[in-house]
């Protein structure tokens, strides 16, 4: 039996890489398991070597302690691998075959599934629709910030590019497809973005510079991104954008200045609950200040697309409105101008494969985009420190080498 | 030149009859007229004579005081009338047409007109996207519950009813295409009413009415209404919908009784800002009450259709987030379920000419559904007064007598 | 083991009552099985106890020889069933479930599946994307008018009902989710017809019938359904529709007698290449009357759907065109009406849950408007004579007595 | 009152520069204008100074003397102006615009123009639904190769760009928003293309190249075009198309030398009525060849987009079928692919805006992609003659010398 190194949930700002069973096609018990999914058969699963396994801004909820994550939970919901075992009900994929892992875990059987709403499996979660690997209140899955991961129902859930050389060629674009690149360009595609479309973001974090990318990828005419933090806006300038650091204030006056009005056909929302507030208020966390400033920024008949994570409980919320998930949102200004909102989990596989061609014939380059750097798994604790300090770095892990070519 | 009554604001809890000038085509200055529309040339105008005009829930708000609408106001954006006179720009609208009038005032030559988004007009309100008759920050335009009004933009507004004596006798059904049907249809489409679907509309007022006919058209397998209003409950059994008592507690319950889950495919939101609470609390205003409840019955990948009317300022608002137009919105439950919210007023032109066929063919009873009951011009202060105390009837004005063949 | 009694194709205009062996968890070699196919594994499979079975129009196709369709080829793609035995790799649907199986036969991992094309499956067929059970050309998947028969990919193909008893007292309704009730559903659906359409649906059979009712549903101000058939014409007026006899001509004059314009909005196509002349020509088989005709019919900016079948090669044909599928098209009409034309397979999984809801809740009587009728699986050959010579019937094979009650 | 000269057609093969008169504000009568149309009023028109007006290959229709135009027919229907007067019921539009003209003329007040089907509005052309500028059997509208036009419903037609001086500038781009752009657009969008799309484009003239160009702009993976003519071939080569010569066979083959399978995922139709076979049939006309190879090379499930023109008279068609517009095409192959076909007339209004927004923040370059080149009016003759003889270039004529800086 082959070890298995994991990077793990150790307490409040802590991860560490730690030694984990080699997956075998059962879900065992473990940190975080949901008890009704212990002892579930996998024969519809694959055991993956991890090519590839990216640190996620979402994770960095869990190991600020703002949920309620166990110690040893073992990380990692964007994934990339090379099948090297397969359940004896896998039909399609095969040993060898180089894969992208959609985050979402689903059956391919039920109703959500079946009209590609993947994101809210359910059949996966026995808590509630919807499941990821390594993240708490999922089910329980394991996290693929290791050697080795299991992935259930293989034939319905991965991605196999078509040809090895290539994708591993390309693999560090190739393996934002498991998360951030569909789940920008979700968030563009649902903020209504087009050919000559005018878009603002919201965040240009990793999520942020994907949609970013996404809405070039769309035909934008215009894609302006905000954020506090200037090196990761220097990071949008790097492939085109424009960008308004909100630190300075509202960023309307600043919209005006570069399109002539202060508004854009197009919201897309990169940030989440952990907002900060603008200007002066910009040290303080005020989890409703992007979504109520996207509606003032959203021209009428707009749309907003939220990508960032909402939650329905948040420990270390900044009140107890906060806590319960609750927001104090200007709703009567949305209603005034007919916006319309799109919430929840980017359901990978309606997007992956098309995202997948566009990198395969250079249509995007979004590697570059959100600036992925490969780093060891022992790594993995300071690409968290690092990433959680604000670096505009989308790390990714390397446990086997294979992006060191 | 003939006289013109037509039914006024006069203060909270006041409306009467008034005299005011026939109509020429040009806005003249009045209560509510914005001063950028005040002398604006109207020659693609039509004047008609009021075939029959509405009592609409949203009157209701500026006549209980909870806006900022002006004494005199005229009052009035449900409209259906023959036409007496054209302006010279008039090319297709002949007079003596039945014509039906969409609520929402547009210009037909805007990007949002030319883009169906007839709600968000640019260019007939000076203040913000959007227009409609009668209507306090509208623009100014004079209301239709008068003997005569003037509709701009005619060509483009007017609905003509292809035979006069055929609209004549089903005048009480095609008077709702003026708003609440279309309203309650458009709630129902953005709440992704299809055949088969359950559907939970909140609010058994006409709009709500309105929602669960159309809901039904639509091939809904199960409408299911809520309110705490048993006459109005007792109205949507009377064409087939299941109803619930939100005044015994949270509709959840019920539902589950009713379909066997907790659950329903698709919400649709027809109280707005006035909500109340439920079972015990119900006495009070809440106003983020059917918002945050639909949420916890739509199931995850269900939508929200939200044609209930939330504000940007509400004078008498239950606490300061109110009086702007904030709510507390479980926005993290939302997300967890992947919850799509459309709001904003129905664009009406993208619905009267089919649902205007249905009624014509009898494939729906619109007037039935919502208890449409003519009276005449000047009953229209007892018309409001028993809307405002809850009766489940729809007030259909009838100042020259049409509607009593 | 069990006997397994079926209904096969002996030969032009012959069908017989056969002995086959009762299903395994293999596709074994037989009749019309593409020797790619002979052998394949089916542990995903399973096998059902038949409650129903119908003739359909487009077994017809074999039985009067236009295919090249062998000897003791199995027919029957229209099934419901109990389910008697599951595969190993079976996890959610159970013995005793009582199912519907869509006609199309789908593998639910490939990329068309995953966007919900399921009549174009890319797995299951070695010739083609696309299957069908009892069918020529369509991989060799046995037929199921018969007493036993083999579902592959159960979890994914099969809709099983709420209720085992409900289902049951519904059943002669419910059969007709396996091909029918969706694929007239999808003609009017692809012909765009929505609430308030006018609509044409050429062909009075049970798929004709199937999209007159399925119009209605989705609120149809008129549906209008033409044939040479008097006795389906009957039929289809039973349940609210009017009629036209094309064989006293083309339909324009007759539509225009009813609408007042000689156009509809949306054209259904529910016959296909076995089309007839109008009027005088009606004796005479004319594969590209239809579509022509429609085109003619359906008014600028229409759109046709076209649920008829078509074929890439008649032996049968009226000309050597014809016989490698070609027709003669009056395709500068259809451009210069802006015409759109939906083609292909029904994908039933798309529609038959949403159905099944509409039959469930009452909705929809679909068994009375296409005038369902059990016999038993011995009087099948009558069946499929009297169907052939124009019966307005849908036969409906009852093997175990499920019907009777 | 200033001179008028204009491009019109003598008769097969023959053009002249012209005088005509100057515009007033009503239709006289005039060669190719309908006695229905004749004396129509046209308050709500403006009268352009032509900035650029482009030749397009449905002139080159008529030119050929392949329609019913009749001699000193004025053509042109690719008009971009500077408003110099307005009619007196225009209210929005300027003079002193620059604007681009849709080439569907439209009124802007029917069901068709409000479903944004503007190129079937119903009120523009007696003869049937649809109208252009300058064409035959469309309504008699005087074509805008000519010093000065006029444009009906000015404020509904006319696109305004928002600065003269940007506009003038990138005019060269922006004159193609009157039609080829949007109408390779509107072909590429009807076939289904998308980001990751790979795609086969019929055709390299303008319209192709168009198509060609939107695909990228749509973010297709891989746009692969096909032409007799090697000089076009070389003009998609130079902004990154893949290219098939077609005269040396079907592109099957090629198409899987570049993509590993011999179908792409949409098919467009840039040819069509008087296209020619393949291969060794390069040299006849073959006016099914396109359509009927585009359904072999579209892979099952995709969509074909038809921009180029088919007829429904040709006087000099290939044979009787042709002559009335009827093609034989393998629609039974259609059929099996499930393929879905739309027709006709690009309705510019739906996409003009927002390609301009494109052009306008250079993320296409149009004109460029269809090698566009000014000439003066008096060397329209030229153009056509050049263009016809395949010239893989688009042809600008500029009256005024407005594109001379």
């Amino acid at each position: 039996m082959l070890g298995n190194r994991a990077v793990a949930y150790k307490g409040p700002g802590e991860v560490d890489v730690i030694d984990i069973d080699y997956p075998t096609f059962e879900l065992k018990d473990g940190p975080g398991v949901n008890p009704a999914n212990v002892g579930r058969e996998v024969r519809h699963g694959a055991i993956l070597k991890t090519v590839s396994t990216n640190i996620c801004g979402s994770d960095q909820h869990m190991v600020r302690g703002r949920t309620t994550a166990p110690k040893d939970l073992v990380l990692g919901h964007e994934i990339t691998g090379e099948v090297v075992e397969t359940g004896p009900d896998v039909e399609f994929i095969k040993v060898g075959d180089i894969v992208s892992v959609p985050f979402n875990i689903a059956c391919g059987r039920c109703r959500n599934c079946k009209e590609q709403k993947t994101g809210i499996c359910l059949n996966v979660n026995p808590d509630r629709p919807g499941s990821a690997y390594g993240y708490v209140d999922m089910g329980g899955w394991v996290g693929g910030q290791a050697d080795y991961v299991l992935v259930p129902y293989a034939d319905w859930n991965l991605l196999k590019f078509p040809d090895r050389d290539q994708a591993l060629e390309k693999i560090l674009d190739l393996t934002m497809l498991s998360d951030i690149f569909p789940t920008g360009f979700h968030g563009a595609k649902t903020a209504g973005v087009g050919v000559g479309s005018t878009v603002y973001i919201a965040g240009a974090g990793p999520v942020g510079l994907a949609a970013a990318a996404s809405a070039q990828l769309l035909g934008a005419a215009v894609v302006i991104v905000g954020d506090l933090n200037e090196s990761r806006l220097a990071q949008a300038r790097s492939f085109g954008c424009e960008t308004i650091d909100v630190s300075k204030g509202d960023p309307a006056s600043q919209i005006e200045q570069l399109l002539g009005v202060p508004e854009v056909d197009c919201g897309v929302d990169a940030v989440g609950f952990e907002a900060h507030g603008y200007g002066e208020d910009a040290a303080a966390e005020a989890p409703a200040t992007v979504l109520n400033s996207l509606m003032g920024l959203t021209a009428a008949g707009g749309a907003l697309g939220i990508p960032g994570l909402y939650v329905t409980g948040d420990p270390g919320g900044v009140d107890e409105a906060a806590k319960v998930g609750s927001l104090s949102l200007r709703f009567g200004l949305g209603w005034a101008k007919s916006h319309a909102f799109t919430t929840g989990q980017c359901p990978v596989m309606k997007y992956n494969r098309q995202l997948m061609m566009a990198i395969l014939h250079d249509k995007v380059q979004i590697a570059k985009a959100v600036n992925a750097q490969p780093i060891s798994l022992e790594d993995a604790p300071r690409g968290y420190a690092e990433f959680d300090a604000g670096a505009a770095t989308k790390y990714v892990l390397n446990p086997h080498g294979y992006l060191n070519a």
